[in-house]
């Protein structure tokens, strides 16, 4: 099981180079994304975007272009589409956005025909690493990118891809904690009502391969002393793994609490596709990318 | 104007002792904040409930119970409302959450007769401390406690109680970030447009004593560096003094993370009533009791 970013790095390393296609490669974050993972072994890329403009980005970062391959494209759309279909095709394993909008680049994913669309949705899956903790240090926060206001099928969907990252990361049963302003069952607060059904769920065995308790508060999710103070029976609070958040502002903001308060590493992908999707934010740094780059290349070694 | 903790406690010290009426005294976590207060000078408890309770816990924290006022209830909403009732009538300054729930305590307050309402929305001001801030350490996050999914009407009197508490403290222009999980206005995210429409109507003179902006993603809002990496123009982003949150769940998450994540010291309190509320939670500190005593101290001398 990795239970930590080291162990991640080098079991990606172990792996072998996987083919990086990215979408609108003019873009420096993605392509110091891919160079990051590059200098690692990690990744080879091709490029899909505005030639010049990419000749140009890669000369100031100090790599040969000659080093990739290129295909020119004048428009972001055309582009992004390309980009997709080599990933469908099995000519690139993990898909990388670059400068192509969001929108566009899940457009394409999502097309029946051309894209990577599987019976999932996509959800967003933030890792980070907590040095406190002894065992297992890497917890996933769920979903801060893709999905606004989740449904409850779309919340149970989102439980499902963060379970099946863990259990690519070797961890057979992750902890998952539905949280909410609360640990108590609130009509008034429709997440905690959410929480209450899906953990039924679980016990009921209807989503298997984890366990899951909620609503459960942030507090008694991950301290242990927490839960004990208020009482909680679980065997999710305290050590949560997996922390599904109910909307996308909260699962956001927390996400960026452990980077820029707790000072946390971090890496992060979209699950639920046929192939990992990566979307690295100018913001990231070289570490959060490369990261992000060994989380897909994890991935896309079991395509879903 | 007040930029830490240890300024904050000294300010407080200065006023002079309050008076903080319990609301269901017989509640460890309640009369520890009141004994945290009382050590400091800043504050003496009258206190409502089960009186053989509360006198076998005073015991339990080496207290003796002749120090205090006791009053007898045997019910809940009746120890509630006398409480209430007490700082009504100005014979207490502080009113203080012990055993009762928090709905039946908030109906005592909204009572419209025997009540401590206003023409304000109740909401709820989490402070931390940021270490790593130059200036002003101080950063609010609300509404984490009270009001579960604001509309705009809602989240501008959650703004407004919000300044009034940086206005307390010194601070007479607090810069106000309106979070979201992007930066952008995205008319499918609605958290995204209601922050467009307040920091409009501030920019036009409708909100007052603050400068705000929004919608600012957590990154932006408090980390000068990210704010330019994504180039946004804007007088808050990168030193947001207070962080307003779209719904309960993404404030009270974010609100715990500073907690147990980034080790930071908090108070916190209920604005928005004509006497400062304060909800002490069995996982707060004895530090964090203390602080939001000393929050409500400072309020109480501006009832509002």
């Amino acid at each position: 099981m990795i239970c930590n970013f080291d162990q991640l790095l080098s079991h990606a390393q172990s792996l072998g180079t996987r083919i990086v296609a990215i979408a609108g490669a003019q873009d420096e974050a993605a392509l110091s994304a891919l160079l990051e993972a590059r200098k690692m072994g990690l990744a080879e890329g091709k490029l899909f975007g505005n030639r010049s403009a990419i000749i140009r980005i890669l000369e100031s970062l100090e790599v040969e272009p000659e080093a990739f391959e290129i295909r020119d494209f004048p428009d972001e759309v055309g582009a992004t589409q390309a980009a997709v279909e080599c990933v469908r095709r099995g000519e690139a394993d993990i898909l990388l956005k670059g400068k192509t909008q969001t929108a566009v680049l899940l457009k394409a994913v999502l097309d029946p025909e051309h894209g990577l669309r599987t019976p999932r949705l996509l959800s967003d899956a933030f890792v980070f690493e907590d040095p406190h903790r002894s065992e297992n240090k890497l917890v996933m926060i769920t979903d801060g990118g893709v999905n606004i206001a989740p449904d409850l099928q779309q919340k149970i969907q989102i439980v499902q891809n963060a379970v099946d990252l863990a259990h690519l990361l070797g961890n057979s049963n992750p902890k998952v904690a539905l949280l909410s302003a609360v640990e108590t069952v609130s009509p008034s607060i429709p997440s905690t009502v959410d929480a209450a059904i899906i953990a039924k769920m679980n016990q009921r065995g209807q989503i298997k391969g984890c366990t899951i308790d909620g609503p459960l508060a942030l507090d008694n999710a991950i301290c242990k002393e927490a839960a004990q103070i208020k009482g909680i029976d679980s065997p999710v609070a305290g050590e949560a793994e997996i922390l599904v958040c109910p909307n996308i502002e909260s699962a956001n903001l927390l996400a960026k609490s452990t980077t820029f308060w707790a000072g946390f590493r971090l890496g992060h992908l979209i699950m639920g596709a046929s192939a990992p999707i990566l979307i690295p934010s100018r913001v990231d740094t070289p570490d959060a990318k490369l990261l992000s780059v060994a989380f897909g290349v994890i991935v896309s070694h079991r395509k879903m």
